[in-house]
């Protein structure tokens, strides 16, 4: 038996075109020989729909489009994603399920059992689990079909109490055959491959694993599908971070097809329990996953030109070069504006790397419309003092001169964010906070760092003395990020134990962190919950991102 | 058995204020007789912590709060709302838990069964479902405690597969207890009378039913605690917006006390199934609960002052006139900021709409800051024509004026956005979308005509004019809303077939509205996702609301 893994990138609700991109998979699997081809997780309508699954109307498209699909079949099996409809009265009126079509119609439909409902996701609030299973029974073999986290839980500690795969196995299935939309973050990608493993181990037969490709907002999906064989062989590989078709010879072993995939640009990770953040660790795959949320954000809005407010600071310089080299230096504008209190080398940094990137930059000088704000203020603000109102006011400035390029000319606004200023509340509302897409949002400013050099691993894109100089936000004369803040090593360090580790403060002191330090980084981080909730979509690359990953009363006061 | 319901306004994770407000009622409680006192879900705590429970600390808190409590039981019962851990391997690590204590100790723990995961509930994010059920023994009666959408389930198309009052009733308990922190919306109030006495009837034994009040961030708790006799009638009903301790006698059947608290400002309302906007509907509960949601925003924030751009025109008028109702108007500043294009009305009428208020207002031309940023812009925009990016600009001009007076004066902007505005895009990011807190988010502008009449009930508040003239931007010359959008009452009406009710495209022409303007609306409504999800918190106050409780794609392409 010949198996095609298409692994392909969808835009969610555009039930067109995925419907047209799978339909000429089938083709080109049915021209290449195979018997089945198997595609990933709702696929049909794009992971995750989110709350269009509340609509019957969507729903109904989704099964249209399955039945369109269907039609294409014939004397090729199909396993594609799309939800289903719950027939009893009792639980929630959907299922997440794999559609087995063959020789034109839906022959058999199977349901996702185990539900992810932490993090970024959400499917208890629209599926309700299966609760009997089935394998399909194809060409004399028996398939044993599951969703993504169907098989994630062969762990010591389940987040379930029962698995899909210890009722298949009853029915003496010959393979198994996982349709997914796993995400991408910086340590995901190494555990998916043990769990593939883990499962072939203890079910002692081999796997087919699909998984989907490309960005949705704030979501990358790696790809990286994979077959391995009852050994626990990997026997092809797909790519990670773009679309392929691959095959695999299944005939009693699993083999690579002459035209399949074979591993390329894998994953080499060094994990070991990431306690600690380690701001080189897989920067490789981090870069691209950012190049894939920008790619991904302006093609499915789109959009094909993007403006960044370039400072002549670290976190502008890489959104530039990233966004130049996801989107083509031609469609990329930077806007700089100095104020009174911009050091010269900001201006000459700034002007240095979009020489070296090739792309479009204008200066604007900001100091005439902040003295014609003053101006109109002076009767309110009267002889009060310059403060952070002053501060916040030149970044709304700058806010305002990007938008209106934005708007004039059609781009989108590319917000330049770290992580560590997002965790402190280190940022202007309105100012550098606007946005459409947050490009480094998910990095600690160590991480932004070490993106630059990797930037710069070939050749020097981002000039030396952007990594060299202290960082600073220029809103007052001499003003430096350490007056505000603690170092960045050290702040980096606290923030990732609280944000991605959930470490409190007795478990903090315990390792030995100042506790006056945690005490007032922590607060910063809770009472900045409003400003991050305000917040653009940010391309998520770690375990636990700002967004809808991480959800914070606001008014809480907790640590705070 | 004398027992003792308490109605209680908590803030979310200041377990010391929690403590400190459940250890006096039960004193009271103690001091009044009572033999049990009752009080609401996750109370220690306060509903919803959200993530907050993904952290040991904040568990372990809860769980030193629970023991300090009981510490100060003794003769009296108490149940008490918090997490609780779940002892065994499998399944999530928490609980939802109302904890029986007495005589210094926790007696029992009893686990939420229905876990409600849609709209702005995420309880199996963090929650295992109870799989036992357990009455209670209690001075020779048994009590069936379960927690909120535990007594939900009652109805033709259960969400759940079972329900725990069909186990608990095998135990032949003598009466229902319920905790619950269940959020108000202006439908939501009637129901939630009608399942207490479908539960009474179903299992013949009166009822106990604690909710929650006050606000936390968007969600608008309401109270209105009863006590329900097995006969069906309510023999208790607590104020709807305000804490409350009440006391009702049960001796075989259940009574309202001497001290007890008898009806009062309670719920009269008209539904009909709601299948159509009606502006007028629930009015006055909808004034009540923005009243709460500005007041406990500010209080549990720690901040006393607002500040709100004042346009003339009726949506800012009626959020000044909420925001001197609810704090005070000596601590509510208006700001006028006019430009070459607002109407000679505009200041008089906003002038006007201040001295009736009696609250302080300041007018600050914004045509100087324009003038600068066109001047300064003039190199990039060279003779290009004045278009949306000039119109955002004025309207990012008032955003910046108002952020700066904000952070100059310590006080919270109050945005003033309507629910046809957002749901439309009709509306300047960083401009007239700025601001900490929506007041009008969730109320269309039908609504927000209505609720102007309600505020000029007795007198008139909002000057006649505000009422009568025809709504407008003001950011070009004599451009009014109807230039962009349909006439607010169809597009109302469409807006909320489609947000409230989910219909489709075909479902609309159905309903016979026109299908080009269906399809514009609607695709207007799906590609401003991207605005929405930048948005401030919106007091919720009706079943779906745009914010925590409607997640939809940015990059989706449906309908679009």
């Amino acid at each position: 038996m010949k198996i095609a893994i298409a692994q392909q990138n969808y835009h969610i609700g555009n039930f067109e075109a995925n419907t047209a991109k799978i339909i000429q998979a089938i083709r080109d699997a049915r021209m290449a020989g195979a018997d089945l081809a198997v595609f990933s997780e709702l696929c049909v309508c794009g992971y995750p729909p989110r709350d269009f699954l509340e609509f019957e109307d969507f729903i109904e498209r989704c099964i249209n489009a399955v039945q369109q699909i269907a039609a294409e079949t014939g004397d090729i099996g199909v396993l594609i994603g799309a939800p289903s409809r719950n027939p009893q009265p009792e639980g929630k009126d959907l299922f997440n399920s794999a559609y087995f079509l063959y020789k034109g119609s839906v022959q058999q439909v199977i349901h996702k059992t185990l539900l992810p409902n932490y993090d970024i996701f959400d499917e208890y609030r629209y599926f309700e689990p299966a609760s009997e299973w089935q394998t399909i029974s194809f060409k004399g073999k028996k398939l044993a079909v599951t969703i993504c986290e169907d098989i994630w839980d062969l762990v010591e500690n389940p987040l379930y109490r029962s698995r899909p795969m210890d009722q298949l196995i009853r029915q003496q299935p010959d393979i198994m055959i996982n349709l997914s939309a796993s995400p991408f973050d910086y340590v995901h990608a190494e555990n998916r491959k043990k769990v593939i493993a883990d499962n072939v181990k203890a079910y002692g037969i081999p796997m087919i694993y699909c998984n989907t490709v490309g960005s949705q907002t704030e979501i990358v999906f790696d790809g990286g599908s994979v077959a391995m064989d009852a050994s626990g062989t990997i026997v092809a590989e797909l790519p990670y971070f773009q679309e392929a078709l691959a095959f695999v010879n299944w005939d009693g072993t699993l083999s690579a097809d002459v035209a399949g995939t074979t591993p390329h640009n894998a994953y080499r990770n060094n994990f070991s329990g990431n306690t600690e953040l380690d701001p080189e660790k897989n920067i490789a795959l981090i870069h691209q996953a950012l190049l894939s949320g920008i790619r991904d954000y302006f093609g499915k809005m789109g959009f094909s030109k993007a403006i960044v407010a370039s400072s002549g600071g670290i976190d502008s310089a890489v959104v530039l070069a990233l966004a130049c080299e996801a989107l083509g230096a031609a469609n990329v504008r930077a806007l700089l504006l100095p104020s009174q209190f911009s050091s010269d080398h900001s201006v000459a940094d700034a002007v240095e790397l979009s020489r070296n990137l090739n792309n479009q930059y204008d200066t604007i000088p900001i100091r005439g419309v902040f003295e014609a704000y003053e101006q109109a203020l002076e009767p309110v603000f009267g002889g009060l003092a310059f403060s952070v109102a002053e501060e916040n006011l030149q970044s709304r400035i700058r806010g305002a001169m990007v938008m209106a390029l934005s708007n004039k000319f059609g781009s989108i606004l590319l917000n330049t964010s770290n992580k560590s200023e997002l965790s402190t509340g280190y940022g202007t509302l309105y100012g550098d906070m606007a946005g459409g897409l947050g490009v480094l949002g998910d990095l600690y400013k160590m991480q932004v760092y070490a993106l630059a050099r990797y930037i710069n691993r070939n050749e020097t894109i981002i000039p030396q003395n952007i990594l060299d100089k202290a960082p600073s936000a220029e809103l007052r004369p001499g003003q430096k990020d350490s007056d505000s803040l603690p170092e960045y090593e050290v702040l980096d360090a606290i923030l990732y134990q609280y944000i991605e580790q959930r470490k409190g403060p007795r478990e903090l002191d315990a390792m030995g962190f100042d506790k006056t330090l945690v005490a007032r980084i922590l607060k910063l981080v809770n009472t900045n919950e409003y400003k991050r909730n305000q917040f653009c979509p940010i391309i998520r690359v770690s375990p636990k991102a700002f967004g809808v990953g991480r959800r914070m009363p606001i008014v809480g006061k907790y640590l705070s």
